[in-house]
């Protein structure tokens, strides 16, 4: 079934997005029809959208942090039902191919090629406009009212969670608790340091606080964050700019020998080695979340491997969508994390440009679109 | 007591070790004097002699890869008695630190500070010459046919163990098999990549097929190791300069998307990238052996790891001295391991220069000194 909704365009790089109505197919086999309710505007939006991501295409419809409700399902469609409760899912789980059999990773393959490209998985785009296609982004594309996706990429969630919230965890929560909860398995009593206090920061304090750590220090270059990252179970907190002398022996002293575990969250590959060199002897654990700039290199002495530090990434926390992002929810559900503070800016999508300025302005946790 | 002892002394940097005859003083109180029976020639000796360790003390006894008997102990030991046969271990296992009592690294701290300026623990050396005094050496010196060591830092083993066997259990066995075994925790049907075929290589391989890998990948630019990989089960072999296009793009390719397991035994900074990124998306992991020279640092993109991708380093293979090496031995007395083979060469003390000559010119595996 062919239908109009209204979405946020990008036509080009390093412009506004543009409110129009697009055109959109229904779904077509494994593939359902969604209903966004809301949208968070996530960094990696913005990244492509300015221009940095050297694979952005456009025109495409951004968005990938979104909660909905199914509205229809193409053949064969046998996992969510119209309406249903959704999160869509950027890293899909489609429990068939290597990468999801292997039960060591969430990052599925089923559909990376075409995603990649901006298409669905049978090499086509649903949406166009005036006649001429416009892509998909990272399989969601939650900018837009109506979005089709796969089935494996949608997360079935309970029906009383509030999607203004829970959209959230499409992407900034996951990525943040699951670092913690998935990817580090951060023990009770670990101590901990967190690089960088934006949205994924505040998520990995929380995760951390929620496992149960003793020390769990932030580090910011802006003292305003104190404040913010104390709300969510920060115990600690250091400004390097306020540092005498080397941030990293700093905080080896502080955490007695260096962290247990570590999370790089600002995407600087300086900052992501002091929080290697940060970490204990013989057994520290360094997570890279955050995204370098394209060409950007990690670089240590492999001593600092040799004597027992161990460096690795998470992307999506580690989360399997259709398996944890529900649980996920159940924890928020449940009291046991929070995401209402977390949401400072609530929007129309006539006002999603407003949305990228404050996120620019660093003047906004995370602000959210409702449809 | 005091005694004599014949030993090879480091008198400078670059310069032939000479044999003389040493003074050394009986063991004080947590100590242990140990006749060496037969001790191997590593090339972290090599590395030492040859001034590239800019902490390397002289003069000093080299040797840290040796098998021998208890000979005297002082006062307050009680976990090994005169006539116990022993390994020296230079990564020693106080059983009471930070480290020891963390259960996550053999990398113990009890006598870090004074082992690493060529000390007993007690702040003083041993060993003498004319009334000079001699460093000690990586806390073993076993390049002298009588040492004195610290109570932690010897393995007791079983009697009918050869000398001449399983002193290369003191380093160079446990360092591979160990990083395979304990470090990396390689599990049945792993695709492996190793990098270097040298003694710790080879000892990587035998360890991959001890815990039953499949694919077990060798590579070396030099055609020769082939025989010698394949000899303690390596399956495949790569050598890196007959490779049309990417080595690491050939490597994900031969292992099909890449190994679960990747070693580096090289210390080679460009092959320990190599290594890292010939592992799989997901979940493969790169272990560091190989010690690099001073100043040079590893690299890589940090979306190699985000990607699920880990890098991690091992030293001693991981294996808590006095805990794990009797266990390497019983590995060997059993069969599960092999080292005859390894053994190219068995010298005299007096011969011991021309030890290290055959290991410059890559002409030995191992060669061990038996007193």
């Amino acid at each position: 079934m062919r239908m109009k909704t209204r979405a946020a365009v990008a036509f080009e790089a390093k412009k506004p997005l543009e409110i129009v109505e697009v055109d959109l197919e229904g779904p077509k086999a494994g593939e359902v029809l969604v209903e966004i309710m809301a949208t968070g505007i996530c960094h990696t939006d913005a990244y492509t959208l300015d221009g940095f991501d050297s694979e952005g295409i456009f025109p495409s419809i951004l968005g990938h942090e979104g909660a909905g409700i199914v509205r229809e399902v193409g053949p064969g469609v046998t996992s969510v039902k119209p309406g249903d409760h959704v999160i869509p899912l950027y890293t899909p789980e489609c429990r068939q191919c290597k990468s999801c059999l292997s039960g060591k990773t969430n990052l599925c393959t089923a559909i990376r090629a075409t995603q990649g490209k901006g298409l669905m998985p049978d090499g086509t785009t649903r949406f166009s406009y005036k006649g001429q296609p416009i892509f998909h982004y990272m399989g969601c594309s939650t900018f837009s009212n109506f979005t089709v996706l796969p089935e494996i990429a949608v997360a079935k969630i309970r029906e009383d969670a509030p999607f203004d919230k829970s959209c959230y965890i499409g992407c900034g929560v996951t990525t943040g608790v699951g670092a913690v909860v998935k990817t580090a398995k951060v023990t009770p009593g670990s101590n901990v340091i967190v690089f960088g206090l934006g949205g994924i920061g505040l998520n990995v304090i929380q995760g951390a606080r929620l496992v149960g750590a003793d020390m769990i220090v932030g580090v910011d270059i802006n003292d305003d964050k104190e404040e913010w990252g104390r709300r969510f179970g920060m115990t600690h907190f250091v400004n390097p700019a306020k540092v005498e002398g080397d941030i990293v022996q700093h905080l080896v002293e502080l955490t007695d020998g260096g962290a247990d575990y570590t999370f790089d969250c600002t995407g600087n590959t300086g900052v992501m080695r002091t929080a290697l060199e940060a970490c204990h002897r013989g057994w520290g654990e360094s997570i890279i979340i955050g995204v370098a700039e394209a060409g950007k290199e990690i670089s240590t002495r492999p001593f600092q491997l040799v004597t027992g530090r161990v460096w690795k990434g998470s992307a999506f926390g580690g989360a399997k969508g259709r398996t944890d992002v529900p649980k996920i929810v159940d924890w928020y559900m449940n009291g046991k994390i929070e995401i209402d503070a977390m949401i400072t800016h609530v929007l129309d999508l006539e006002e999603i440009n407003k949305g990228f300025d404050l996120m620019h302005a660093g003047e906004s946790i995370r602000s959210v679109v409702v449809y």
